[in-house]
């Protein structure tokens, strides 16, 4: 395989990227402007070695702990767990959250060999385990797979605060249950009944709420 | 600026890569697949280190000259004049046309500080000069500045080959002079009047040819 072909092929496990972009994006890297591929190299390394993950919330971070984990005006006693970063970035974008994160980076999906082990699980029960946190909003998506991910992270926190609470001293403090909670589902902003697809109804009928 | 934001705004200047893409890219990179970040940037560099222009056409060539200038079952008199090198990927792919490209990487655009010496165009008048070269197709864009383009490639060819007449021996062989061609503009495969803009129709009507 030539170098532009080994490049493509790179490029075209990039999300958002098709066959043709790929060749498109290659081509101009290579042809039409060499010095941005330097540019880009320089600035890929640079990243790589200026970031990780924040220890606490799995997102990324130029420290130990991300911006968001660091910052005291944000509530930790909410969490709210997301698949991946992008979609951590999007609920920031929308503005109105005003809490924590947790990034799971991932779901699981047997049939893509994700098991527990391979999401940010650990984390999460440790940080429920401390203490600290009142609810955990599950802020993931409308399908089979988060749904299955949703119902074991449930189970596997229900054992865990089980297992906290036998461990409290007698006398202490009773610790209050983390309250679970997940992102409503139904007709996005500006949607009709009209318009919307089979399981968004089902999704919409199944999630009406007491309105008058 | 972040290590994340220089990155995104290092995808950003990538044909086809917008703000969202460029995020989702970044993240992407940095913290869901950090083994892929290493990966791209191996493949950026071997194919940096591994090609270079064509030395005749300006296309992208692993060695002196590219596959196409390589290849001796093209047709070398027939050059095919285009701006970039995708156009000439798309025209490969497409399947139809034997002969020899030229690259000009850009087109005449004073607004975008291209002027005739940003252009590969020294190279297009020493193998017309050369000789071998019976015809040039101008295949850029069905627009001003690449019309432009084309007058002025035109003229420039057209002093270069009186020059290159003036210099053959008295009593040497009369070269031929090179036939400039512009590919078709008009209706696209599929298209209908019906549906056409009003000047992709001028174009068809300027470029109707003797049916019957």
């Amino acid at each position: 395989m030539s170098p532009l072909e080994q490049l493509q092929q790179q490029l075209r496990q990039l999300p958002g990227l098709g066959p043709r972009s790929a060749e498109r994006l290659a081509l101009h890297l290579l042809v039409e402007k060499p010095d941005k591929l330097a540019a880009l190299v320089a600035a890929l390394q640079a990243a790589a070695r200026g970031t990780g993950r924040c220890t606490r919330c799995g997102h990324l971070a130029e420290g130990e702990l991300c911006g968001i984990c660091a910052d005291p005006r944000r509530d930790a006693a909410v969490v709210c767990v997301v698949e991946q970063v992008p979609d951590l970035v999007a609920l920031e974008r929308a503005g109105t959250y005003r809490g924590a994160y947790h990034v799971l980076h991932g779901r699981l999906s047997p049939i893509n060999g994700v098991g527990p082990e391979q999401l940010n699980l650990a984390a999460l029960r440790a940080r429920v385990a401390a203490g600290g946190v009142a609810e955990l909003i599950l802020a993931l998506a409308n399908d089979v797979e988060s749904e299955a991910t949703c119902h074991f992270l449930t189970q596997q926190l229900a054992t865990a605060e089980a297992a906290g609470a036998a461990e409290t001293p007698a006398g202490g403090p009773a610790r209050a249950p983390v309250k679970i909670t997940r992102i409503g589902f139904g007709l996005p902003s500006g949607g009709s009944v009209l318009h919307a697809d089979p399981v968004t109804l089902k999704s919409a009928l199944d999630g009406r709420r007491t309105y008058a």
